[in-house]
């Protein structure tokens, strides 16, 4: 039997880095749990984050995972070091890819980083970059109508690009950076809208894509790589209503999702110890 | 003191991924070490490479390097296994860090792969594809007069640009590839002439920013990083001409080469064991 990477999000969001797992590692097979019930994680305190990443964690761990993906932003930023020291597998974050891209395309050390108003307070972009490489200078935008307008589904037309164009404004006013990080996983659904309002000499970096290609490097470098060929069969779950996560993820995936189910966290233990 | 990250090479081209290693990795200290006098590789049997990059291997390892990157196709299309098993630090080649990207970006899992003849023969890149991702298609074209005219300092001009158009175009008569990687550790410094020949709808893969991007990862994975901003002071061994070496490292380099070492390996042991 092939042994699944766990994908934790507080939602719906890091569907789109589960996404991108499944298209660059076709083999693998792959759990998502999105917390949709406790879902935004943004606005929640430190202890609340860790005590319900755990819980995720503890779910998966008892369906002998053999990676792990931190999807979300925040999660990533209160307990990656915690669970990479914790766990006896691998676990990967989604800050450091995206950081690690925009310093490896950007040719004159500016990155502009958008995001959550959490994600960019937190600073854990510009700690990423500059713990590299001290010349860089970062850009910090928090976009707060995005998330809802993707989660609407206003990922084109007009009223889409009216709130794109207004709401980068400030980033395009300010110095001229060469690479923007889309420092939420809501974002790659508008990559396309950012791209145009930002101009084609603006890199964009989407961390879901930078997150996969890392997660395939180090699933190489343990030889944990599935062999198998057949197709997998990837399961979801969910905290929240299963029928509005349905009806987001088959908007996102290019395949109706299969195997979806409801599951409570509330009871599970909330740390390793 | 900063413990530095050895590059092997057996000539001079692996000098363009210590290049991105140096831009990517400002901090950190590297040792780079061109066999350039038995120079190149390509045409040499399994067990002479082999022997040869055990030499090289054994000398860094005096140096206490804290992680080794093969900076040629042929040393890591022989030995990458061996040396990741035989050593106790970390060590990454420049072959599977091209794949990688190339998953990441290509829309039609259609890719072309240009190296010397020994690289494109040895499969090495097709075989890392498709152990990903077995519906990929490969297109390899081998290019002799790359590297010739490369170490000539043919880089731009109306015969490099005629001898680029006639060398790759069986590639471009060929089925509709959507990204290339540059197989080869001499390509880079013609990338913008193959990208001008290929088109811009073609992403072209550089080895060699893709394994300086990992190397960052590896790094980072297992808590080697540098901290320290001091200026690092990097030391180059070649165990060829001494002024030719310097000569093309400093046509390629921004900044001048300052320490520079011609070595004997001939008396080096020539395995771990």
């Amino acid at each position: 039997m092939k042994q699944p990477i766990g994908v934790i999000d507080s939602g719906v969001g890091g569907l789109t880095v589960a996404r991108e797992l499944m298209r660059q590692l076709p083999k693998e097979t792959f759990l998502y749990l999105g917390d949709t019930k406790r879902c935004p994680y943004g606005p929640r305190t430190e202890e609340e984050v860790r005590a319900f990443t755990w819980q995720m964690v503890n779910y998966l761990l008892r369906k002998n995972m053999k990676m792990l993906v931190v999807a979300c932003n925040t999660a990533t930023a209160y307990t990656l070091s915690e669970l990479q020291e914790s766990l006896d597998i691998p676990v990967i974050g989604v800050i450091d890819p995206g950081a690690r891209a925009a310093i490896k395309v950007s040719r004159n050390k500016r990155i502009g980083i958008i995001g959550t108003e959490g994600t960019i307070e937190s600073h854990a972009y510009p700690d990423a970059l500059v713990s590299i490489d001290q010349k860089i200078r970062v850009n910090g935008l928090a976009c707060p109508p995005f998330v809802p307008m993707v989660e609407e589904g206003i990922l084109s037309g007009p009223k889409a690009e009216r709130i794109v164009s207004h709401t980068l404004q400030p980033l395009k006013d300010r110095n001229h950076i060469d690479t923007l990080i889309l420092g939420c996983t809501h974002y790659p659904l508008i990559k396309d809208l950012v791209q145009k309002e930002m101009g084609n000499h603006i890199q964009v970096i989407s961390s879901g894509e930078e997150t996969a290609r890392e997660a395939s490097l180090i699933l190489a470098y343990h030889k944990l790589l599935e062999k198998n060929d057949s197709t997998p069969v990837h399961e979801f779950y969910t905290t929240g209503d299963i029928e509005k996560f349905r009806l987001v993820a088959n908007s996102w995936f290019d395949e109706p999702v299969q195997i979806l189910k409801s599951i409570e966290l509330e009871h599970v233990p909330s740390s390793a110890y």
